[in-house]
């Protein structure tokens, strides 16, 4: 059986010096700065890791096809992309028609396609797990795919992968998942009771609630109603019962809220205009108009909140959901469908700025698809609002040339000390610790692309290269 | 008399490493990967060389001037931007008034201005046919512009320098023209009873009966009805006129279509909309925004007709051309006044791809001239639906740094294996090695890149190479 | 005291090969490339130094704090955007309510605050500054702040900090200053008065009068009739005005005007529809689209004169002004609140282009805040219309990433010489050799980048070098 102590701690077939610029001088100087970071505890402040896993101590991944393939929408988009019917990846219909279910058959699949992620940000992340977390080193492929299939179960099985366990031998340090707001918090208050002390930290996501076209909206906001024990007949009641949800996740740990928008647009309605639109939404009349103005109105009241509460406000702009209509009726959301759209900062998010952008209670971070915004806008706006910091770079752009391109066309104009450092923003637990490898690797490149060019002296790149691997993160989120 | 073997084998004076990142490793790795595949033919299934230089035999290129500038708007229009006049290099106007006739004249003025195309990749084509086919290793200039025209006046008295042999010099393997969907093909039958064993495809092009508002729109659908045999009097026989042109095309060796628009709107009109509207445009009473909605709802008809017919279909999106009003008035279309505009594929795709995205008898390939697409919407369509893939870098992006930008923001997304190869888009028939050359080599650096910093191993480069160079391009057009 | 000799002549720490390229090989190149250049006369064809610091030979710079800080909105808005107050770092309000008064005080604060600027522009000009100007040396921090201000205050003591001697030892050749329509250029014909040889030109800008949205604009025009003597009570009186101001500027040295418009939208209005727009400003009626059209017309006319009087014509376009309106109303403009919005310029320069974009009498540099526009619209326009020259990275993409983007996307397909080389657009005089020197040095490594990979020779990129160090700003601004 694999020695897990070995692979976990980095002791596997990769270079030391991998994602690094070639030349010598950089690459020596990036090796350096990022040693002296690679160590430092992983700080989580946002992503989507099911508490589940830490509230039930014997949970467990399954087989690796669970762990890696049908969770993963990075991995089987690919597939898709290229003819792999997504049921053959074992991918559970809605309409519950056959689906692949025999897992090795599946990893077959998956296993015949490796070579698809060749360059790509899921491509290095998947064999830096399999190596770091199994112990495999070699190339995946259908030759091989049985056999490590049998490798990554028998790993599965060792109490060592117990979430918990990972949690711990990752060095995380805190973890945020992102919650409904009309979650009850039971998986965290089963963490809370449970003694562990690992610290895993709710975050408060009103969108089903506050966007007015969610499919059920009204059963969220009924919903609403019963956790907060306020009866939501009205805007008015709508908002003391987002206030009453607010409270409780601050008292459940939480220290941020998150909301996603297709458009980053805001603009405060008149009390009436919005009591008016959410009266329209509950008689099931609001129009897509309707919602986009609201959406943008409660922006502005969650900034309020966020001022008057503390919580950070997140928000994460661009992405066109669900855009495969074939694929959203077949397999539902987050199937890898998701497309990006132009995105605009300066007209849309000046009528919250100007209300809240001065005031340093706010902590408003910035996510967003369209990089032709990360110079023009969003580095202007964090270099400016006090208010105002921006997120890593999301999603698609959470990569190798992501990352690059961001450090490239923000730090400039914003400065590094207005960025939130690194978040991993994702599902799948047992990928954190690659992607903030990543991110540090990535971070120390960039750095040792400035020293070397004399931009900076090596000890403003150390204090940077911590910056961006944890200090930014915990004071960004108020962690 | 130059030793043409041994120049268009690239005996030259250029460097072997030239175009490669310097950095010893990297460089080392780009030639090895480069030499990998320089000598694999070269597959051209997009471009615009006229089928007449295969049809005849005998065919030749004119004088020095004739070859390179007269039709080559890459190269007037630099003249022109600095104050030369067109009609001083020969360029000949539409109302057939004085331009310049002596050639000797036209080319040293051209001669004098070659330092304009400094660092741009018409300055590196150029270079590499001089020294490639003709020998040419001195920079051109004022002084020794007659000379040089001498001597590539004697190359092309060369029995070398017929189309024919320069095809089979070249080692093209197969060679797509593009063709007006009312082409009788003449030249490519021609091609055909010669007995040459060249492989010279057309690509069946229905622009100017599909957009309402080309000059001569009613013309072209008259001549439509001529050469399928087909009266088109409304909307439906045109529909089948175009089915029987495609069938035509099919029968004479197509392999795709090709569609030009500004925009990539596609939306399905109900049939007695789309009749009115052809109606409508029948009696000349179409407005601007009747074409746009008519060449929106051809797009999802082309793409059913390929889903159907298995050609593969092309769409280029975003060039204004004719900016230049009096330039167009003067010398006509195609003068270098062609300015790129934004680009939206998300929305504008959706109709289309939620039609025919899923169906993997649909092959779809995007072009582009708004690189902020690349990353927003393009990978991550091409990531996701089977039927689209992503050509390559085109027009004024076909260039060292334009592929080097497409390789970085597309790749991470899309994966290698969405997008469709190289094709050179070419009128210049000589050019057509540098081009391929320039790409193979710009994708062997960029794939040394991923090796030196081990993002891949040297096995998976050389596959990716050799996909880059020959494969994908195959592959993506079914040839 | 400083010998300040030798530290303006840069014998002070910092490594001679500073910004450029790691790589041994390009390094040695871009070196050779810098020195051939770096000791070229400073040409300034656009900025906004206030004419006073020549005028009055005995001008002084007034404290340290008054020096750095106070005037530059690169500086304190990064403070400001970490929760510093204004008022803290001595920045004036319009309302004269309490500011910090202790000019050490607030340089205290600054230095502090000196590690927010670690990777930006500013960052590297400071630096470059306090060495080459004053020989400090040291990293400014909290520790060193006050020693530092000592320093510095006694440099500013010394003769050799005369503005005038500083223009004779920073070698400049010539500076355009940037004058209002209504300016009678006083300090400009005292310049001329004293006999001082420097050579200082006015730059025609008629913002406050052609864009009818400007506070107070009916104030502007009446000081437009007043100065030209030319009572404007219609648009022809209006047009004849500004025309007598362009003659009086010209006569004066002006060799350019400046446009500022947050969109490129040009388009002519009849005669009657100008006239009528301009009387229902002239009544305080006119709203925010009929500015919109007025300045859109406005452009036209301009380069209607401009044609006519030979002022080179330039185009600023992309800023939203004074973003944020708390601290608009408490400081006034100019205060680090300028935020980029998209641009777009083949649609909005089509009308003036197709009227005077033919005509090699004008001379027209577009100059811009969104870097998408650069390589899709800017660069094919530049690379066609003979009038269309393109303005170095303006503003936040006036460094050395934003210079490089620019030098990769432009370059290809508008070649080097449609472009203007360089202007530093700064209003702090001490800082315009550090400015031209990272241009310099920029160009040198963006051209050894070229030589390395073989795309230009050795030969070619001296030329380039000094073309963009100092040929193309002469020749675009017709100095």
């Amino acid at each position: 059986m694999v020695q897990m102590e070995e692979v976990i701690i980095g002791k596997a077939s990769l270079a030391p010096d991998r994602y690094f610029s070639p030349d010598a001088a950089q690459k020596a100087v990036a090796l350096e700065l990022y040693q002296s970071v690679a160590g430092l505890p992983l700080v989580c402040p946002h992503g989507h890791v099911d508490p589940r896993l830490f509230a039930d101590p014997e949970y467990t991944f399954g087989s690796p096809t669970e762990l890696f393939l049908i969770p993963d929408h990075y991995i089987f988009r690919m597939l898709y992309s290229q003819g792999v019917p997504l049921e053959a990846l074992g991918i559970p219909r809605q309409d519950s028609r056959a689906t692949e279910t025999d897992h090795r058959q599946a990893w077959q699949l998956f296993a015949k396609h490796f070579h698809l992620f060749r360059g790509t940000p899921t491509g290095i992340w998947l064999r830096e797990e399999l190596a770091q977390l199994f112990g495999v080193t070699e190339k995946l492929d259908g030759g091989n795919a049985q056999a490590i299939y049998d490798q990554i179960a028998a790993g599965l099985q060792s109490p060592e992968f117990k979430p918990r366990r990972l949690y711990e031998r990752f060095n995380v340090e805190v973890l945020c998942t992102t919650d409904a707001a009309t979650d009850r918090l039971a998986h965290h208050q089963a963490i809370r009771d449970s003694g562990w002390p690992g610290r895993i930290l709710p975050t408060f996501r009103p969108d089903a609630v506050v966007n007015l076209d969610t499919e059920g909206w009204r059963d969220h906001v009924l919903a609403l109603g019963e956790v907060s024990g306020i009866e939501v007949t009205d805007y008015r009641s709508f908002i003391h019962a987002l206030e009453q949800r607010r409270a409780f996740f601050k008292d459940m740990g939480a220290k941020a809220t998150d909301h996603a928008a297709r458009s980053a647009y805001t603009s405060e309605l008149s009390p009436s205009e919005a009591a008016r639109l959410f009266q329209r939404a509950l008689k099931g009349q609001a129009g897509d108009e309707d919602a986009f103005r609201f959406t943008g109105h409660m922006l502005l009241e969650m900034a309020r909140m966020s001022v008057e509460d503390g919580l950070v406000m997140q928000l994460h702009v661009g992405a066109y959901r669900n855009h495969n209509e074939a694929i959203f009726h077949r397999f539902g959301r987050d199937m890898g469908a998701d497309i990006p759209v132009q995105a605009e900062f300066t007209h849309n998010l000046r009528p919250l700025l100007n209300k809240y952008g001065n005031d340093t209670r706010l902590a408003l971070i910035l996510f967003n698809l369209d990089e032709t915004t990360y110079g023009r806008e969003l580095a202007p706006l964090a270099g400016h609002y006090p208010a105002v910091k921006l997120g890593p770079p999301w999603w698609f752009f959470d990569s190798l040339n992501g990352i690059r391109r961001f450090f490239d066309e923000v730090m400039e104009t914003a400065g590094l000390y207005n960025t939130a450092g690194f978040n991993d923003d994702t599902r799948a637990f047992p990928s954190i610790p690659a992607r903030h490898d990543l991110w540090r690797r990535a971070g120390a490149d960039w750095l040792a692309g400035l020293v070397v060019r004399g931009v900076v002296d090596m000890a403003g790149g150390r204090e940077m290269a911590r910056a961006l691997a944890y200090d930014l993160a915990k004071a960004a989120y108020r962690l």
